[in-house]
């Protein structure tokens, strides 16, 4: 892998189960498709201390990048760029480029509604005000501007927490930057899907395709029960290039599989295997 | 709310974006309807210093209980009791009571298949092999047990990663444990569904509500964008009992509906409301 990657999801709605943190599962399927390993996933409620404390946290183990998802909205609870703030030392400012990015896009709604709609009252000049020094980010499908600021080792991109608006900021301003950081790396992965083999039976053999292979992980994940075996057995790796990768993954999984068998495990086809 | 909880949840395939951490949002939803309040959730890969630095971590915070997920299996990275021993400089060893369950169950599986599969190979003794002054708890559902330490001002519950299991230990071991930090506080919620009004005019009308009752915390999540307003507005609290949780939600629910149509806003039946 080539950097690494934190995440942190700031509210109070996922600690307390009302919602699924899907932006964490997407963003790190999105870092680790090119080659970033993501190390940690930290969720938080909405408060400014406990943020900026996992922010100052996360800083100390220096990963290239942090994405924060949440709190950049107009409401009280939005406070992810106030966290920030006090995790860096760093003054809070109405930043000029941010409120002309919102300025507009009232004056927009105004022009599609015909209602007037336009006034910066104090919670639309809030989604201005971001932490000093900062780099505004045009949110291409909502109203509240994302954030980078460029630390000593470290990125740190603010993006907001719903996902159509997270995404499509990920995807025009992020990937970008970590594409440059993988430097072309490629990670690749693929499964098998055995019955009739219990997880405490594959236990050595995954050790051993670990052993011979060099650089592939391989974990098993048990669909059914330990007497019931269905079990699906993931590879993955990075290699310099996605050919490589395919290929490291692809010369691993022929002898697991044919050891598997050997033990009296069935090998599915993908579409045989139903959790 | 009564007491606090911290959720970490061990394995690389959730850093990598593999599988959706449902089982954080399952212990979150179950731990605020026992009016415990879920503070921090942590997500670390399936590595021995990485988990056993995110346990000292959660530990000096001091939160009533710590329940991980993951890492109780037979495999090669299943390394979350060993990190906890790691964290609390405990010494690994195997449990007699866990070896019996560990052995009844392979006793069980080899009378239902008729294969002879009892022995107990590495892979099984390491699914007894727990931290020292631990106590185990049975799993009515798979074969590795969970595990309970009582700490000085922690209770930490180790759980396995597969849900039916997970689901089925917390409901029978855990969830009597938060009832009885609970003491029959109860937590309550309701959501309004709301359209036409912007999020930005929404604020200061939350900002009223939450002022004029104390307690209730309330929370937009906008479900369309900002120009297409469609927001669920998500009211919760907790009280002495649910009788009175209830009351105070019914209380602050009223004059909210009734200032959001004074502003235009469109107040929806939940049928009517598509995301």
């Amino acid at each position: 892998m080539c950097g690494e990657m934190e995440i942190l999801n700031v509210g109070n709605e996922l600690l307390i189960g009302k919602i699924e943190n899907t932006n964490a599962q997407w963003l790190a399927k999105q870092a680790t498709s090119m080659s970033i390993l993501v190390k940690r996933i930290t969720v938080v409620r909405d408060d400014v201390d406990e943020t900026a404390t996992a922010i100052r946290e996360i800083l100390k183990r220096k990963p290239q990048f942090i994405v924060t998802t949440g709190g950049l909205g107009p409401t009280f609870d939005d406070k992810t760029l106030e966290s920030i703030a006090k995790a860096l030392r760093r003054k809070l400012e109405v930043n000029e480029k941010a409120l002309q990015m919102i300025r507009e896009k009232y004056l927009a709604y105004t022009a599609e509604t015909g209602k007037q709609i336009s006034e910066l009252t104090p919670p639309r000049i809030k989604m201005a005000t971001i932490p000093e020094k900062a780099e505004v980010i045009q949110n291409p499908v909502g109203t509240a501007p994302a954030v980078k600021i460029d630390l000593k080792e470290t990125v740190l991109i603010a993006l907001p927490g719903v996902p159509m608006e997270m995404e499509a900021i990920f995807k025009k301003s992020v990937l970008p930057l970590l594409a440059q950081a993988s430097n072309g790396a490629a990670y690749a992965e693929d499964s098998i899907f055995v019955d009739d083999i219990m997880e405490s039976i594959l236990a050595p053999l995954i050790d051993q395709t670990m052993r011979d292979n060099p650089g592939i992980y391989v974990k098993s994940h048990p669909r059914g029960a330990e007497n019931m075996p269905h079990i699906e057995i993931h590879l993955s790796t990075t290699a310099a290039n996605k050919q490589e990768a395919e290929d490291k993954i692809r010369k691993a999984l022929i002898p697991l599989s044919d050891s598997i068998q050997r033990h009296q495990g069935r090998v599915l086809s993908k579409n045989q295997f139903k959790v």
